[in-house]
């Protein structure tokens, strides 16, 4: 291969040169792997600081912990935190001429390391673009910036009457930025389903500083590709996202609860099928604990009293919501009498309250926060076939407590949508057993044609088995995305792919 | 620019090369606009009919009227109707050689030209590759050829309990592989969205040939980018759709409908919402009719009986679907009763049977037949604001009959979407007033910030619009995205873009 020539460009040059201009800075196609700076770091940092004000750019020990994960030894070399698109273009400007890595963060609640920084590279956090635009109740939608939380997001849809269809328990923190990066899931998706199906438009700026303003408020829109998609899921590694249109649905308070005990295995399915046949739009959670997680609950969460007895296969807390709570009590109790009495599930309690719902959650809820009691625990998040779980979660045990006599499985998950989150706790050194349980999980997962991120991402912690869920013609398109959206590669470096 | 040089390679080229490589064949990198055949086009017929069986192959008197758009003076080259992907492959091998511009067909349903193809262009028809693999109850999926029909796919899901979430009049036509081509709507997308939204998987055809097998059955999969969005509601411009998997629907069988009279124009939306906090999931269907469609349904249809009086400003037609048709029969008559009393409708009638249900969804479906009653007309799909629509719909009528006095102008929609038909008999040449119309009605659109197509898409037709409706920095991402993935414009060029 040749070095650059100058005066010599050829058509094929000619030809990628005219694509890729409105996108790049001049010169800056050529660029993979990154060449050497163009720019010194001094004057990158100096550039910085005169495009944002003053506590737009941390330095040094004024980078807290919040921009940091646990496992990290090292600090970026600095934290931006731009109020809007206009300096996040100029940031992206500065950064794609000194050829500078940037690493996008929102609430750090991610679980894959898709927001770790090290000393290289820049953070660009949202927690400054946390500004709720409003909210059109006309079309149903909410227009707010990336750093807004999804917590403050549910509040201001509440205040009109309506909700965010996106839930899950960290939303105090988790940014609406991150979610979409992510396609971030959560409980509520087997009636509204991911981030993804709530986004309806979004503003977002690519690898050289150009804003692409798509903020679509329509429900319907097909003039020309839906670009939104470039992006949701993406991780930060094609463009940043600055701000979101959420599609909102009216609020209905009129929610029942159960808890279920199943013993037989293709009981849940079973029930999943009556519930979907007589509630319909009415059923929004459906959620499955394993007996080993209910025998964690007992043990390490006294405070949190089951109605139901131990030592069942199966316990499921599910939410019927419409416009009358009593209505809906009365019919789950209806088609869960039927379910009993048809063999299809052992035992249901139906909560007569709001406090009991809160009781019934907090089974599948709080025991998160007591997981250490185990030791070091690796967390999994993967989707498969319904039919393939049972026999998925009785071989993953079997197979881990074989390779690590002293491990503790745990499974839960949002089976409506086919996705089961294990806990593993090795009882012995982490870092040779997460390899091991990685093996065996991933390796079943395979198998089995699931995938091996249902909601989380890959970010960096599962990089190495992207290839056993998509096909080699799948990760090619993946870096030919990734390459004309970050010929530089810039963007979230070394994360997804 | 100078001309391509052997032997010379810069950097950059190399770069592109490296990227392209692994989705293009050798030397196709180069060429747009494309430049002369490589093969000739006996040789490429060769090789065709060498690839292809018999039946695979139609040329001259053989290309009947379906390959055909009505208006259409010329015919393709040929008509090419492989069975799977691999001989897609074949196909989009040979074209990449020959630099052979392609046109995908499915049911040639679409309104805007999406499918036409002239004389220098080959069809791909999906006509043949019209197979259910098969259904997966456990995950409520099935897995269908570009080919099948609507109506196949949903009589299938039917004999199993579940529904296809996708429905409109010309489903005996329409394949699936051209709804997801064009992301159809419909009338059920204010439960269930877009085709979309239904699509968990797809294999795809790439120009050079490349079989992308994205057959995901996970309603969650969060492993790396999302690739069938990059072909959903693309128009066969970036890959040819060969299979996909569906998402279905349980399906509920008690629903009941309702026709309202409402004179105010904010009775709309707040109706809507109405519906949607007393319904919740169970809204389905929510279409309304302006009075002049209205009128001429009881000119033009005398069959078709309407309960309620004529001249009110809108007639609604809603559907409630759950398990019990009394049921929901009861529920809807109290909403509407309250609606009543409150000032919000005029009048409603609830259908007391299937029968009178069918009866009330004909005065919404069985005009278009008629329609050339009026002469020559237009037709036009728009999205806007909910709270714009009044207006909108005012001002069009308005600014038409001032251009051209003969016309009728003819307002329905999918109102719950934001989606609005408009139907336009000029009453004067067609050519001319063509142009004025869509002046004046992308023109307000343009104005609203709505989208020129709400769901049929871009095609031919609307190509001029679609900067009426996305910006210019969409516009170039757009065109980036066609130049990467189909870098020598053989993929149904001069669509959309």
């Amino acid at each position: 291969m040749a070095t650059p020539t100058k005066g010599l460009v050829s058509r094929r040059q000619a030809v990628g040169a005219a694509i890729l201009s409105p996108l790049l800075p001049a010169g800056a196609q050529a660029a993979t792997p990154a060449p050497p700076l163009v720019m010194t770091r001094d004057a990158l940092l100096a550039g910085l600081r005169a495009t944002l004000d003053q506590d737009g750019i941390l330095t040094g020990d004024a980078i807290g912990k919040r921009y940091l994960t646990r496992k990290q030894d090292d600090k970026p070399l600095a934290v931006l935190r731009p109020r809007n698109a206009a300096e996040v273009s100029a940031i992206m400007k500065l950064c794609s001429t000194a050829r500078q890595p940037v690493v996008p963060q929102g609430g750090m609640t991610g679980l894959v390391g898709g927001g770790v920084a090290h000393r290289n590279e820049l953070v660009i956090s949202s927690e400054r673009m946390n500004v709720i635009d409003g909210v059109n109740t006309a079309d149903r939608t909410m227009t707010v910036g990336a750093g807004v939380t999804l917590k403050d997001a549910q509040d201001r849809a509440a205040t009109l009457g309506f909700m965010v269809p996106l839930d899950f328990g960290i939303r105090k923190i988790a940014t609406i930025g991150g979610m979409v990066s992510t396609n971030a899931g959560g409980e509520e998706v087997v009636r509204y389903g991911m981030t993804r199906e709530s986004v309806l438009g979004l503003e977002v700026v690519l690898a050289d500083g150009t804003i692409v303003t798509s903020l679509n408020q329509l429900i319907k829109n097909n003039a020309g590709y839906d670009l939104k998609h470039l992006f949701i899921g993406t991780e930060g590694t094609l463009g940043l996202v600055t701000r979101a249109v959420l599609r909102l649905r009216r609020r209905q308070d009129g929610a029942a609860t159960a808890l279920v005990a199943i013993d037989k295995p293709d009981g849940v399915p079973e029930l999943l099928r009556h519930l979907e046949e007589e509630l319909g739009g009415a059923l929004t959670k459906f959620e499955i604990m394993w007996a080993d997680y209910d025998a964690f609950v007992r043990k390490y969460c006294p405070d949190l009293k089951s109605p139901l007895g131990p030592g069942h296969t199966y316990y499921l807390v599910t939410d019927a919501v419409g416009n009358d709570a009593e209505f809906e009590r009365e019919r789950l109790k209806k088609v869960l009498a039927r379910a009993k009495k048809s063999g299809v599930i052992v035992n249901a309690a139906i909560a007569k309250d709001e406090a009991e719902r809160r009781s019934f959650w907090a089974l599948r809820e709080e025991a998160g926060a007591k997981f250490s009691e185990m030791g070091p625990f690796f967390g999994y998040d993967v989707s498969l076939s319904l039919a393939d779980m049972p026999a998925f979660g009785a071989r993953i045990k079997r197979e881990i407590t074989a390779a690590l006599p002293a491990a503790q499985v745990l499974i839960l998950g949002h089976v409506g949508d086919g996705n089961m989150h294990l806990v593993v706790a090795p009882g012995t050194p982490a870092e040779e057993a997460h390899h091991k349980c990685n093996e065996i999980i991933y390796g079943a997962i395979r198998e089995l044609h699931g995938s091996v991120s249902a909601e989380h991402g890959i970010g960096t912690e599962k990089k190495d088995y992207l290839a056993w869920s998509r096909s080699p013609e799948e990760i090619v398109l993946m870096r030919t995305l990734k390459q004309t959206l970050d010929p530089l590669g810039i963007l979230n470096p070394g994360k997804v792919l």
